[in-house]
């Protein structure tokens, strides 16, 4: 096991943890004081309308641009979102003082215990993105986290700070069949890792065949099953993986263009996120399966339908992907017109893509 | 903890990997006599087609009738499927063999290696089914598992027999995220519970409310997340719990008619695995949330769509469905057309669904 950096050993999440409550503290305080001092009271953050989210090419993501918006109690057509707001920065601060979680329908169906009208989850939904943008944390920092999960595996040593398991340590690598990403390993500490890298997997099954295979201790990797497009907890970890641990994350997808996507929302993130940080991997790199490497590696191919080809050519307007590999790798999808899965490299064998390709990949993701 | 029955000491995961291995020995052993003693060799087992599958009020589940199909390597007709069936024979026998594990996808793909032909992947799906009514055993015992992954959480050590972590245990309560049933929780040894039931939930979110709320040490249960319909290896491992432990299974669902079919399909089975045993759990009890219980609790509801009473409408002529709690609460539904979700409890504290439902439930459960 290799000697985690003295950073990690201050106690990143709780200090997280900590820095949570005192926003919630200060938003709250920000309220009372306006009503101490006889104004109303009014709560003012950056827009998130299709207009001001701009794409900022030096930090390679959809951010928020400069336009406010308000919710002022003085104003009747702000008091039902400025009362909901309120209401559930009341709530949430109680999830985290209680150390209990949620999800987004729990939330929904929570207001009606306090009679706090929301007309559907959408509306409680819009509130809840707008808590992330007034306190610039993602709503897991709040506990409230997506109901799906995917999976974590490697030698990676954490120590709890959820209730009753606080002080508990755990090895990610005691079960082979993988550890879920939910509330108390996204706030545990990390503690050692002998890991140098993590790779991401699109696929169940290929997690499954890297375990086997042992690529965590053949490459030194945290193996990540991102189950397709991965719950916005297990982009949380990635990124927490890279910026805490400073370990290189690549990520291993279908060669398809939906798996170029799902690379691409990992390392730049999405413009429904623009507004956040918290969820992206700046410098992650995406190994394949590529465009190319269907030719190259001689890959089982299926041809691609008329929506796979309409949805190339719409990412291709998008401004993530107007250069390197990103764009190349669009063009070569466009150009042969067929696709592939993880599970073809089979045809040459079941350890194949362990093998042979992997290795490959990650030479070349090194000498980038 | 409690003393595990003697029963359970006895390495019943081991016992059951060298039975398969056995039977694979007697099929590949009958081919080769047949040959040896100058007959083309054939292999006959139950029809899976619709009209041999019938319903079994007494096992209360669908099986197999009587009428029986040859491949016949005589036969040209027969050819074909007669060396799929072998092939992944000896594939699968191959999987055991080596200790890896494969998903349907991979087979698929693994058969391009040897240049076996399936003309895609229903064709390589149907040979597997084959395999499995000649064996008669789940393809999960031939190392062929899904690719989707549900979660357990509790006290239950386990003792792993994958390689690797032969001899390893591990206890299922130490992360509070929840464990991935894969093949190494569904091939490992019992060894010891203090669990008196099982409780399966459908959704990850209500999952992470029973860790926290302590479900597993307040009710003295394993919790498990069926996530919607839950995949095979989670139905294994349900009735592992049910047979090898000799745990009552509890199932939770949404109050909608497709909640109840999934408790159903965990209870009963379903028609596409009639060929099976190994995946049901007959004394299974659904716990809720009924249709009746929306009325009980006042719960949030939604309207049912035409769709919703349409399917109703299929499940009443369904024989599974022919009596007891089962057709009262189809019938409840298609009354009240309302339908609600486990969230729902949400509406009377994020905690009622475990302080006040529960209890009750399986208050009714146990005295029944």
């Amino acid at each position: 096991m290799g000697i985690m950096k003295e950073k990690t050993k201050e106690s990143i999440a709780l200090k997280r943890k900590e820095k949570v409550k005192e926003l919630f503290k200060d938003l709250g305080s920000k309220v009372y004081e306006s009503l101490d001092n006889g104004y109303y009271p009014e709560i003012e953050f950056h827009s998130r309308s299709v207009k001001n989210i701009v794409y900022d090419s030096n930090l390679k993501q959809y951010v928020l641009g400069s336009k406010m918006v308000k919710r002022d109690a003085q104003n009747i057509k702000h008091i039902r979102a400025f009362t909901q707001l309120c209401w559930l920065a009341y709530f949430a601060n109680k999830l985290l003082a209680e150390g209990r979680t949620s999800t987004l329908r729990d939330v929904y169906y929570s207001s009606q215990a306090y009679s706090v009208d929301f007309s559907d989850q959408n509306e409680s939904d819009e509130i809840i993105t707008d808590l992330e943008v007034i306190l610039e944390r993602a709503r897991e920092d709040f506990n409230i986290y997506p109901e799906e999960r995917s999976a974590i595996f490697g030698d990676l040593t954490i120590e709890y700070t959820v209730p009753g398991y606080e002080g508990r340590r755990l090895n990610l690598a005691s079960h082979p069949d993988g550890y879920l990403i939910g509330p108390s390993l996204s706030t545990a500490e990390f503690i050692d890792t002998s890991a140098k890298m993590v790779i991401a997997v699109e696929k169940g099954g290929l997690f499954t065949r890297f375990v086997e295979e042992k690529v965590h201790e053949r490459f030194k990797a945290l193996i990540v099953d991102t189950s397709g497009q991965p719950p916005r907890s297990t982009r949380y970890m990635l990124r927490r993986l890279n910026q805490e641990l400073g370990l290189p994350v690549f990520i291993l997808t279908d060669g398809d263009v939906y798996g170029e996507h799902i690379a691409m929302v990992i390392i730049q993130g999405s413009a429904n996120a623009a507004h956040l940080r918290e969820l992206t991997v700046p410098n992650g790199k995406w190994i394949g399966v590529w465009g190319s490497d269907l030719i190259k590696y001689k890959l089982p191919t299926e041809p691609m339908t008329e929506a796979d080809i309409k949805r190339t050519k719409e990412l291709l307007l998008d401004p993530r992907y107007s250069s390197g590999i990103w764009r190349k790798e669009l063009n070569v999808f466009l150009k042969i017109k067929k696709k592939s899965e993880l599970e073809a490299f089979a045809k040459y064998g079941l350890t194949a893509i362990v093998d042979k390709y992997l290795p490959e990949k990650l030479k070349w993701a090194k000498s980038e």
